[in-house]
């Protein structure tokens, strides 16, 4: 398995300049594995805050405080992934994430803010506030997924 | 895109009192499909790591310190989606990690423990003193599924 992962490793950064474009150079059908992994483990993490945004489940500042540093990180991970040479892999994206590439990343900059901002949030102890901020969370993660993802 | 983030919420929070338990109701094939997607980007997060540690590519400190800090959020993610539940799932899970739960905690402490002193290392500026934290790493990556992961 070590001999597996130094040679994704070897892959993944060869002619890796900088950090941004670390991975650009992966197969497309790994790139695509990987932000699909980033989508799911955003899924994971802040499925629970809906449910206590929605009063469905009891409100936990402890939870929404690991989860809320989970997705800070996880908000950063699925974009590079979205390479070029993704576009003919199977997924749902739709072709406007590159036709308009300047409206997909202020989609993601937009998420990455609000997710930001939950993480303050949930340093605060203020529960109204959380929850707002958990609300705007997940408008951008369905305005995201309106204008970039295939409806099922 | 919203409302079925917010009935996962619902499902994976019932009952749930504790951080620790709060995915323990989420159906077996989604907690198998979270725990992959975690240990994928592990992948994507170490790989190039490992490629600097064999000197495949040129060692960069900003990509490794990023990394490292990914690392420290994935490696605590995805231990909770090996529920009892999850035994009858497809996976190349072995059976000893069950079996033998007590071990299997301690790979995946000694695991985020290896990554908590590379993230350590990522910040020192001694190259030296990050390689071998990678190399410790990578040790636990492989030692881990070679003890608990079906052979391909």
């Amino acid at each position: 398995m070590k001999r597996k992962l130094f040679a994704a490793g070897l892959a993944l950064t060869l002619s890796a300049g900088a950090a941004g474009t670390a991975f650009a150079q992966a197969k497309p059908e790994v790139l695509v594995k990987q932000r699909q992994a980033a989508m799911t483990l955003q899924g994971k993490y802040f499925g629970p805050l809906g449910g206590m945004l929605k009063g469905a489940v009891p409100y936990d500042a402890n939870v929404v405080a690991r989860n809320a540093a989970f997705l800070e990180a996880l908000s950063k991970m699925p974009w590079d992934g979205f390479a070029e040479s993704t576009k003919g892999e199977k997924s749902r994206v739709l072709p406007v994430a590159w036709t308009d590439a300047a409206k997909f990343k202020q989609a993601q900059d937009q998420f990455q803010s609000a997710v930001t901002a939950l993480v303050a949030a949930s340093k605060s102890g203020d529960e109204a506030k959380v929850k707002a901020a958990i609300g705007d969370v997940g408008k951008n993660c369905g305005s995201c997924h309106d204008n970039f993802r295939e409806k099922q």
